[in-house]
């Protein structure tokens, strides 16, 4: 299908990169696939991308060769591409001649750190999401598929809220969610769907079972969709039957939790501030206990990616930060509720992206 | 619905485990999440497992409260579950006197290894797939599943062969078996679907587009489906129409050559002579160089373990083990060709546990 959105580029970005890099050593090394992407437009599954002042070259293996130069070429990337058998040799080859270079400490494993050291002198570089920190600002193209992500979940949730009765299993409902997020354009879910139904939704990250839903049942929906590399994330729950006093209370709680959340989302903030407001609000309604996960995280391409969104968070939002706002509220006898957007911080505060209206009781 | 499966039991697996560790360490901290599954049981998506000589402790996050001691219990495993906010700091303390741990060196990231360095006094030991060595050979409740996976997608496959024809979209297609495979019982597909057709499949790890297929191209297959967290692996490569003469010889050769990989492939003997069996029928029949990966791989709660099946792969095949075997040739002017079948090894052989007809010109 024709996805109709303004073209992926990355033009610029290296040398942004390379600005960023400059504080900590003479050139870097990105091992971090998804990082890699962003940097070169290379989607496959092995590389190193080997950025140094005057140039960037991408390592990948035999089967790759022509998809790499395709896909950097498409990117309008000038990253030269190289195929290797042994990818640590040929990046400190493509070193040349620095004195330090930086690695993706959270990303290397301890063994091929060992490699390294056994590859060559250079004086190795521990660094932290330098290429994440750049890649949480998203552009108007990434913006435009993260956007299309989550209006596809909006349409396939619309589609099939008529499963939403007792009988269907979790199972169902999240493979019928799937097959319309793909017949809606997607290349498929962004995760694996979560439908957890009545004691499954007190778990937060429950998988889908051959439960089937019952009067009574909170089920929570935990879905997202893919789009040409970038992901949405969107949660609702929703309830079979009439919900007693007691789960209105709870949705009541996530919900206004949730709305002051997004409410208080604007460039400048930190974002430990968001899940300050959402936790206090469920804290006060006597339910601080069973919020048991941080408020949100970035999204892009990672369902999981900076700015962190929880009480230890340093980040700061910035206006092109998509985070989600998430807070949710599990009690084991009676179920859980979880109400998530995704929000793309403005100049002036934010933009929900994903929009499938909240059911109330 | 109802697996009717054998269920999964780890009864047994730490003390193996425990038996290995003692060459290299007093303890061992297992961070693999498939590792930590394989041992325990649990499932979710956060956790550090230490092992002692007198106990095993399963550290996770509050998320998985719940989750943990009812997956744990389940397994029939008898670990503690922990939850920690700093899960290094509580498994230093669940290791207690030890001298030495093992750690995984090749999934423990760099910063991580920097982290039990302060952390802890205790020498660190990298190590390198202890359990995963353990892991490649499958009991018959893991076979069982692996070939339950299989065999849906044999299944879906049969039902969705009358989309191999001109017009049919690369996605339409990966799409359909996906679906068919949720309906046959499958969580999903074991990873993203390929399916390539004419220059595409000349590209071993292509995404599938929205390229419809032609008269005379190849389409080649590559799909695996996940059965409660087990994964299978087949490829096969159909023609469009009449298929040309030289695109027969490419087919026979890679047919040729696949059959007599599975011919060889028996306990005790080497995995890289299965590769040098597969890849020397396509070097006598001039197409090495078009045969640009290795022959195969373990196939199990991952999709890539061990054994490795190439060309520098130590490994010694023994009954139990699950491996592919997928040679492949990719002419960028003419299309690729591969095919692949995941087998077990027996006492005297190997059977196949993917058994969707092979087309032949």
């Amino acid at each position: 299908m024709n996805l109709d959105l303004p073209p992926l580029k990355v033009s610029g970005r290296l040398d942004r990169l390379r600005a960023v890099v400059a504080d900590h050593a003479d050139a870097i090394v990105v091992s971090d696939l998804m990082s890699i992407r962003w940097c070169t437009g290379f989607t496959g599954s092995s590389a190193l991308l080997v950025v140094t002042d005057d140039d960037s070259t991408l390592i990948t293996d035999g089967r790759y060769r022509v998809q790499a130069r395709d896909e950097v070429a498409a990117a309008q990337s000038n990253t030269i591409v190289a195929i290797a058998v042994q990818p640590i040799v040929e990046a400190v080859g493509a070193l040349g001649s620095v004195e330090t270079v930086a690695l993706e400490a959270d990303v290397l494993t301890w063994a091929e750190q060992r490699s390294w050291e056994i590859a060559t002198e250079i004086d190795l570089v521990p660094t932290h999401g330098l290429v994440r920190e750049l890649r949480a600002v998203k552009d108007v193209a990434e913006l435009a598929r993260i956007e299309r992500a989550a209006a596809i979940v909006d349409t396939a949730l619309a589609e099939r809220e008529g499963l939403l009765v007792a009988g269907t299993t979790e199972r169902e409902m999240a493979h019928a969610l799937e097959c319309s997020m793909r017949t809606g354009g997607a290349t498929g879910p962004a995760y694996e769907t979560i439908v957890a139904s009545g004691p499954n939704s007190a778990l937060p990250h429950a998988r889908p079972t051959d439960r089937p839903f019952e009067e009574g049942d909170l089920v929570v929906i935990d879905a997202g969709s893919l789009v040409d590399g970038y992901r949405s994330d969107m949660t609702r729950t929703f309830a079979i039957g009439t919900p007693g006093e007691d789960v209105c209370r709870v949705r009541d709680t996530v919900m206004e939790s949730q709305a002051a959340g997004v409410a208080a989302v604007r460039p400048g903030i930190e974002a430990k501030e968001i899940d300050r407001v959402c936790r206090s609000i469920i804290t006060d309604a006597g339910y601080g206990d069973a919020f048991s996960h941080g408020t949100g995280h970035g999204v892009g391409l990672d369902i999981h990616e900076l700015p962190a969104v929880h009480a230890r968070s340093t980040a700061i939002l910035q206006a092109g930060h998509v985070i989600t706002v998430e807070p949710g509220i599990y009690v084991p006898a009676l179920g859980g509720c979880r109400v998530e957007d995704s929000v793309v911080v403005t100049e002036t505060g934010c933009r929900p992206l994903t929009k499938f209206p909240k059911p109330t009781c």
